[in-house]
């Protein structure tokens, strides 16, 4: 069976957030990670594939797309093959224990991807953002988890209300914290990550005990910040690390 | 002065490395980066700036462009009202202490200037390359590097014979290695890391004693590795936080 003019129309339009709302549905691009998430617990939609690349995938739900359709529907500059789109699963319950990493207003895609594929590798299944913060179902962030997105809860909730709630200790990632290197850190926590340009708001911070941060090394006092995905790395490394 | 049809095909030409090097120069884009580097010690040839951008630079050598020129030669969707061309500066002697990061045929431009933006938060001044990974006058590097390219000394040479002549010890980080929470790190040391998808070449193993690895946590094997950028954030900090 071959992709209809329908079908194209609905693909062209996940790559907005209104649609993939609407439609309830994502899209994946590539082999790997259309295999990945075909082998999660997220339910297949439809994949679209190239003649040549049909039998690598094990489903029954397969649309043969001809090179030049890809081209016209793919959000990459050297489409890949393969298209999957995926059923939106309904959001986990919000977990109050373990270590759960909080995003305030994160804008680019990519950084949210590689924070999801920290969580996964770092054993954080639980990953809160403001209503603000990039949608996790965004065709970049979906390639820049590389399949952590199936294993990792991503929640968009209103921090406020949460983090008055919230029993466990609490941290923000800031400028003017108490070296991390230093602090002594507990096994379940909350850790806030800020917006790239801006931090973390302060309506957010004046609800925050705790400000931790990454010292800066040897005599160049000229870089301001680091990105907020590597600073996210290091901190999660520091609260795994002891434990 | 405006800008000529020649200056406009140089500046196009500069997206490719082979008309860098014939050129020595390369491209800067926005205002924030621009201004950085120009009050580096890298020299400028010359600023391209929207007529309403023009006053915020401090150099005679700015020329009025277009916004339809600048959209013609930015590398960026949406261009940045500054266009910057600076010379390519000698590379610097090689240092022989201290600690220094070595990358094995790096391909992502965006992960080779996140590295570099680390190096200089850590206070690591030199950046030893492979010469098949990616240029650090690439576009893409430079804006990501955000500056830190005019901090952080990048040396292209031949990994096999810098390390076979090297008295420091010597680490990679591979999936194999000993748990790097629980190794004891010099001060001064090279720390390799390997391609995106190959990790570090088997020459290049050989040569090399140390192996360390960051552990994953949680119950989830299904996580293959970390983003080259990120490892290298965390590997970092490790070496960096015991002194």
């Amino acid at each position: 069976m071959n992709i209809s003019k329908n079908q194209l129309k609905t693909i062209t339009s996940l790559s907005q957030k209104k649609y993939r709302q609407k439609h309830s549905l994502f899209l994946v691009e590539g082999v790997k990670v259309v295999n990945e998430i075909l082998n999660s617990s997220f339910e297949v939609d439809t994949i679209f594939a190239t003649e040549d690349f049909e039998s690598n995938f094990s489903t029954d739900k397969i649309i043969t797309i001809s090179e030049k359709d890809l081209q016209k529907v793919s959000n990459l500059k050297a489409p890949n093959k393969v298209l999957g789109l995926f059923k939106i699963p309904d959001e986990k319950p919000l977990q109050k224990t373990g270590l759960t990493i909080v995003l305030d207003a994160i804008n680019d895609p990519g950084n949210l991807g590689t924070i999801i594929r920290l969580c996964d590798w770092f054993g954080v299944t639980q990953l809160v953002c403001s209503k603000d913060t990039v949608d996790c179902y965004n065709p970049k962030v979906v390639q820049a988890s590389m399949g952590s997105l199936t294993r990792v809860s991503v929640k968009y909730i209103d921090l406020k209300s949460y983090l008055e709630e919230t029993n466990l200790p609490t941290f923000i990632a800031d400028m003017d914290g108490e070296n991390v290197y230093k602090s002594k850190l507990p096994k379940e926590a909350i850790l806030i990550m800020g917006n790239e340009a801006n931090g973390v708001t302060d309506e957010i911070k004046k609800l925050v005990k705790n400000k931790i941060s990454i010292p800066r090394f040897g005599e160049n006092q000229e870089i301001e910040s680091l990105n907020v995905a590597t600073a996210t790395a290091i901190l999660l490394s520091e609260f795994r690390r002891s434990f």
